[in-house]
């Protein structure tokens, strides 16, 4: 199975890295919208092409791997490259779901493709779970905790702020509430006891530090409803300590069975990555193999994690499947 | 959608049980090998008939949940109600899955109806995150762990024992095994490391207790190879402190990803259940409706829990999937 990215950020690079480990997929191009010659990979012998001469490589393409962000890129690029390739995007604009499904589902139908949207850790395989305990639990309470990790969107926000040089923002659990989700309790959690943020901030020279924390800690939407904790440090602690961009999370499901609703569980899964971007990636191209097979038994249009069996996902026979799997 | 049950043991009352909490399905007959009069169900208005009838009830069923033991009932029972109806069961004989499975397949596909075998926890959902791990991080390790929980087989083989009136052990996963698990160190781990056995037990009166606690300590397969601790307890403190069957267990994926592999990642699922045969029997119900639609999409044989979708296990249209669970 040949794959082709579009885009060379930090999931394009992980999904690069993701087919190394995976012999029955090769990468055949990387896709650029900006000058070709300004990017190197880290494979060798794959040739960086420029976005605008994609359609002469179509029929090289078993899938294309979209790698833009949410916000600006794949409103529109998946939709578009659906009319000539199967894509696979990582979509992640929860409310935008719906409106984003339809457009790539009519362009794909039109042409034949197969799609798959919102793929990777969340969404991706946190909706899996919560699909799973609501069906196999329907009396019951969901609960998702992310981290402890790097929310870019957040740390963007803090950059934001006049004087900070850099800045980086871990996203917490609140242990206690873990042990108490955990424990079957089914309590009612706030914004404020789920998660604790934490940022680590490089300020310029002489910046007024009590300032930049106070405009922190009350920024709306971001900080204002969550206990914060800025520390500031200088740039070398900064390139030190926090270059990586670690994440996870959790997934429960709890509830209760029984004539008299007397006996209680609680289904829980969790992610602990080092690599958020080579873990998505991982996941993606584990999607892109089930787009491919779909595509090839005349499942076409636009699809969901929901809409893959487990048995796409990986490059054994059936019978070997139930052999060593089940 | 109507089901019928065959048996009416422990996992049948919990199957019983979950359809009042699925508004979707209806339990219409309970079958038994046993003497109908016998049996009171918990649910008003259901008949309980003799098995030997179920022919004449066929055109009323949509699937027939098998609630027969793994050891005797199932290799026989499934390829039998196969060739009459949609069936599904909790088969869980791991080694012998694949023979079940091309019985099944073939009484299935000869009459046109859909089978799935080896439904539940373990196999099930565990089988399922297995899969799910090993697909997207293809170097690593797989860990399943179980318990702490009652095993039906270990409690058994203590009951045997002479002088033992009545006995029940706890299967326990060793705290310090899960940690460093967890840490990702991927450790290699004997069967000693892993697991603890704790056996509760009400010995004849005047028993020699040493020689029932040796006896249990070193029986072959069952106990050899782990710590166990047996106890000795009245008829009194057993009825009221170990009358419950909990279970529940965890299943890790453990793997790197990068240019290095300089990257760690753990994914985690566990299962903390006070109901062992109730958890099952939702899960059984949840993969039934899956079980139900692939019929009438005709698609007909053997299944597993690697062949369905997720959106098939849940009563809710793909839009509103789409737009709550992703």
């Amino acid at each position: 199975m040949n794959i082709a990215i579009l885009g060379y950020g930090n999931l394009a690079r992980g999904v690069e890295s993701a087919v190394r480990q995976n012999d029955d997929i090769e990468l055949k191009y990387v896709f650029t919208r900006r000058d070709p010659s300004g990017i190197k990979l880290l494979t060798e012998g794959v040739p960086v092409i420029g976005a605008d001469d994609i359609l002469r490589y179509r029929d090289d393409i078993d899938v294309l791997v979209l790698c833009g962000g949410s916000a600006t890129d794949l409103p529109h690029m998946t939709p578009e490259y659906a009319k000539d390739f199967n894509v696979i995007d990582s979509f992640d604009t929860h409310a935008k779901i719906p409106e984003h499904f339809a457009k790539v589902d009519s362009a794909a139908r039109g042409s034949g493709h197969t799609a798959l949207i919102s793929c990777g850790w969340d969404p991706g395989m946190f909706s899996v779970m919560r699909l799973l305990g609501n069906a196999i639990l329907p009396e019951g309470s969901d609960y998702t905790f992310w981290g402890k990790g790097v929310s870019q969107g957040h740390s963007d926000a803090v950059r934001r702020i006049d004087k900070v040089k850099d800045a980086k923002q871990y996203t917490i659990p609140v242990d206690d509430a873990l042990k108490r989700v955990r424990a079957g309790e089914n309590p009612t959690l706030t914004t404020r006891q789920k998660h604790t943020r934490e940022c680590f901030v490089v300020a310029e020279e002489g910046a007024d530090t009590a300032a930049i924390e106070k405009a922190v800690k009350t920024m709306p939407n971001y900080f204002d409803e969550y206990d914060t904790t800025v520390h500031f440090i200088t740039q070398e602690e900064f390139d030190r300590d926090h270059s990586e961009i670690p994440h996870g999370g959790f997934v429960f499901r709890s509830g209760v069975t029984g004539f008299s609703k007397e006996h209680s569980h609680v289904i829980e899964y969790s992610l602990k990555l080092d690599s958020n971007p080579e873990f998505t990636a991982s996941v993606l191209l584990a999607y892109a193999r089930a787009v491919y097979t779909l595509n090839l038994q005349g499942e076409i249009g636009c699809k969901t994690v929901f809409d893959i069996a487990p048995k796409y996902l990986i490059p054994m026979p059936d019978d070997e499947i139930r052999a060593h799997l089940l």
